[in-house]
């Protein structure tokens, strides 16, 4: 079969593969209907070493079950599935906490000889525990939002759930990409009235303003800052979702932030040090966030997507078919397309 | 009357100052009846400059109202009284927030021409707010346990509380200072199982276990984070309590805090960065804490304390009288005394 594999930053290749098969008792090999390109693949994208070897890459797809291993029970050939970023047991301590990300079981697509998911087909292990049924059909035109669940929409939903938001709370998110627009869609939800968003590409902010943002923040830096302070009356909002990853997004983060509020982070941290000297100290600001366990919210809101309370497939702008791979890469990481599907 | 000033580091003096007097109508004058010395005062004893200026100091202290102005209800002369460790107005939107460090119309005792809580009496600001009344005479046995509610002991329920302690929680109180036997005495009242006492001042430590610690740590460093994961399966605890504020010890904090875990800090951080970075990122831990609301938990703690459910005032092991209260300073620096009472 054909997939994608890394070989160095600016390289990345469609190329014939093994078929996966069953290995152990507990896999799946899943048949992949649609996947999608990550920011978070854009790092490797941006700096891998070709020294490292070449790597398969992608983590979030949906599929169809092929073949099942003989421990594996409530999937059988035929059904249409998810998988969130992350394969898990789901029944593991930190599982059952709702922190999937850290199964003691569980592991990363991609890596140590796992397949990647922008591919034709994926063996998914501990198939039981990872993958999700999907009441849909393999042809749904649900099927980019329902993607969405695998990680950036419970990316963001994990920004706003860890950061509190809740109707009583005002809201920052921080980029205008793909996990910080399904934030501000995930404040939106959870029942927030007042969500300023910072971002400059004004395509992206209006799809922001469309899911719930009720600002817009095209400045950056100290005058950023200014702005933000400025519309909340000097004082920054409670929660605020840093949805970026670099030095100067959480070092706005903690400019804008209320004494006493939260700055929560999903954005994969580029910077080794945060600055959480006596300042924020002295105004009690909470540091949160972190990998989504994406799985530990599927089933909240799967519902929404499945009723279409919510829309978050939106984030996709471009499609592209599985050779088209590498022009996707390259379109994301020129800022052409904000999040590309691959179907 | 007389109170103590420090003048530079090393430098603390009980000197001859004007009598206080009620300067705004918000105001009361209170005649100290119990003050203390805080580990966070030496942190000026140990590197104030003399180019500084002097300045009052101490801010945990309990006394008699002596007058009050016309604007203050509910307190009359002759009232115990006890003072948290900022005094605010109680009112404002961060107050009803519980955040009365970060009130509107608040400040920090001995700061800005405000008096310090270590003499003979001293000007309330927003005496309304800021008061508590005591159901005590001024010669009740409870006066050492009732002052650790002005700083001390909230201070270390605050870091368990934030941390989200709870019967499910395993704990770690990194530092035996009186704030980390304090946040040990927390965590078990919160109902805690399982609390580890890092520290290696058997006295203490000795105290800690009284307090409700089921193991001590005498290990620092590398030795220590490994005798924690031992003892915890290789996970660490749930939350972690960090009471010092040194860099080595936040350093600890986030090696032995398990993965979905956080870690509170109430020690005064004597660092500028934290190494937030990949690994806390991953595992998602959380950085909380801050400097305590005292007032805000008052209420909660002050019936325990009058049921002598827990006692509290067992961290103060040296009393002095208010012209002693140099030597008090030279003995908490010197290790030499846990926490000084002053009469």
């Amino acid at each position: 079969m054909r997939a994608t594999v890394i070989y160095a930053a600016g390289d990345v290749r469609v190329e014939e593969v093994p078929d996966p098969v069953i290995q152990q008792s507990t896999d799946a090999v899943v048949r992949v209907l649609r996947s999608c390109i990550c920011g978070s693949d854009l790092w490797p994208y941006g700096s891998k070493s070709a020294s490292e070897g070449p790597q398969r890459i992608g983590h979030e797809f949906l599929g169809v079950v092929e073949d099942v291993g003989r421990d594996v029970a409530g999937l059988k050939a035929g059904d249409v599935v998810l998988a969130p970023f992350v394969w898990a047991d789901n029944t593991c301590d930190f599982c059952r906490e709702g922190l999937q990300t850290s199964c003691r079981n569980g592991g990363f697509w991609g890596r140590d000889g796992i397949d990647g998911g922008q591919g034709e087909a994926v063996r998914v292990p501990q198939a039981q525990g990872t993958l999700v049924r999907l009441p849909v059909g393999e042809d749904a035109a649900l099927l980019p939002s329902l993607l969405t669940l695998s990680d950036v929409f419970p990316t963001g939903h994990h920004c706003a759930a860890t950061a509190g938001v809740n109707p009583r709370t005002t809201v920052t998110v921080i980029g205008d990409g793909a996990v910080g627009l399904s934030a501000v869609l995930a404040a939106k939800r959870l029942g927030a009235e007042r969500i300023i968003l910072m971002g400059r590409h004004e395509v992206r902010t209006d799809l922001g303003r469309e899911f719930g943002a009720t600002d817009v923040i095209a400045q950056r830096g100290e005058e950023g800052v200014e702005r933000l302070l400025e519309l909340t009356g000097g004082d920054g909002t409670h929660t605020v979702l840093e949805c970026v990853g670099l030095k100067p997004a959480i070092e706005t983060a903690l400019a804008v932030v209320r004494d006493g509020g939260v700055v929560s982070r999903v954005g994969a941290p580029q910077y080794s040090e945060v600055a959480m000297d006596s300042g924020p100290f002295m105004r009690n600001i909470t540091l949160t966030g972190g990998v989504a366990p994406a799985r530990a919210y599927i089933d909240e809101l799967l519902p929404d997507v499945l009723e279409g309370t919510v829309d978050p497939g939106r984030v996709f702008d471009r499609t592209v078919k599985l050779d088209e791979v590498p022009e996707g890469y390259r379109a994301m990481a020129h800022r052409e397309a904000l999040k590309v599907l691959v179907q």
